[in-house]
């Protein structure tokens, strides 16, 4: 089946997020010390963010305000206003750390671009997502950007809908089984699952490795190849 | 000139949004009395809304890390978890607020569909604005739903560029003179601004009210033949 559109993950597929999310929470699990062993913080974090999820959505944003009622639970209340504002700081940094594209993206998306339309498919912060679309220098070559609340069945439907793509013609890459993948075999697209290092824990997902639209690969120098294999499939 | 489409703003347009913000405010302040008179509280926070912008953007999550940062400078550091607790509590509240159409919105609304092409452009957070939308019953007058991180020039220009409108042909309406009115005069389209009761400090703008495409209603009920009269001219 001939592919038409490709889309692309942003955060751990182009370039590096969850590895700050973890250094944050390491450094956030160190605050807490006075109350409870960093190995136990992470847990109740989760569970914080998992609950907020349907208030906060995605992003730092949600994230920081998570780790802020977090601290105060595990402190019983404890928790003094010097840290949490260290806190808001760790928040801040998030929002402004410099986009770091992993290795070999910008020779994959130009790749990909001579080929395919391309769309940019992510979720998060608005505003934090579109301050990083610009810093990456790849915005060019994309005809359509999506910040989306949730990369969900619906929202990659009407996507497409949008962008005039037959669903079996798309063809989405990215790093989470559960965002960027699932919905998109659903849809009867196709996907190419390229792992990040570290997975976080929201986005672990099980879906059948033996699909036959389904690719994974190492790095994303191996993208191009693998979506022109499933064209020809 | 023939107005093809029509923008509407939606927070304090459509439905009541900064009167939540007000009263919030309200109880916030009262939360900080044992450090400060409520009457401060409102320029201290505004100070630290504004540092805040160019990292949180508009919204509700940055507006409650924006009150929790303020409460611990204005306490020198003494606030405890207990409130800000209350303070996050005050994020999830303006977060969840059923919608509240404002008078004569879904009348105005549909009789401005069956005239021209509609638009809903609005800022803030991405996830909490789609919920409201949602939740107002009125996405299916709409064309095209845009959620922003900014509303300037650019940004319409982008958005009518998409929608394939001649900005001279666009009427966009809302409460703010900033975000609603300016960029899109600028661009040569017309405005119809319907003031709110209460507008945020950081939308106060000076707009030349002699401006042949700018009309100013009391109320949603007149923005119809606010808008007729206008693609008269």
């Amino acid at each position: 089946m001939p592919i038409e559109m490709v889309g692309l993950d942003a955060d751990d597929t182009l370039w590096h997020s969850e590895g700050h999310y973890r250094a944050t929470q390491e450094r956030y699990s160190a605050l807490l010390e006075p109350w409870i062993g960093a190995a136990e913080v992470p847990a109740a974090l989760l569970q914080t963010e998992r609950r907020n999820l349907a208030h906060f959505g995605y992003g730092a944003k949600g994230f920081t305000l998570s780790m802020i009622e977090t601290a105060i639970e595990l402190s019983k209340g404890e928790v003094d206003g010097h840290r949490i504002h260290v806190i808001i700081e760790f928040g801040r940094e998030l929002l402004n750390h410099p986009v770091e594209l992993l290795d070999g993206v910008p020779e994959a998306v130009e790749a990909l671009a001579d080929d395919f339309r391309l769309a940019l498919v992510t979720k998060g912060d608005l505003f934090h997502q579109e301050s990083k679309i610009a810093a990456s220098g790849l915005a060019d070559a994309f005809e359509r950007v999506e910040i989306v609340s949730e990369k969900d069945v619906p929202t990659y439907a009407r996507l497409l809908g949008a962008a005039g793509v037959d669903p079996p013609r798309f063809c989405m890459v990215g790093n989470s089984l559960r965002s960027d993948i699932a919905p998109v075999l659903a849809l009867g697209g196709a996907g190419v699952h390229v792992p990040y290092e570290v997975t976080w824990a929201m986005e672990h997902a099980e879906v059948d490795d033996t699909h036959p639209r389904l690719d994974r690969v190492g790095s994303i120098r191996d993208v191009p190849a693998a979506v022109a294999a499933l064209a020809e499939r």
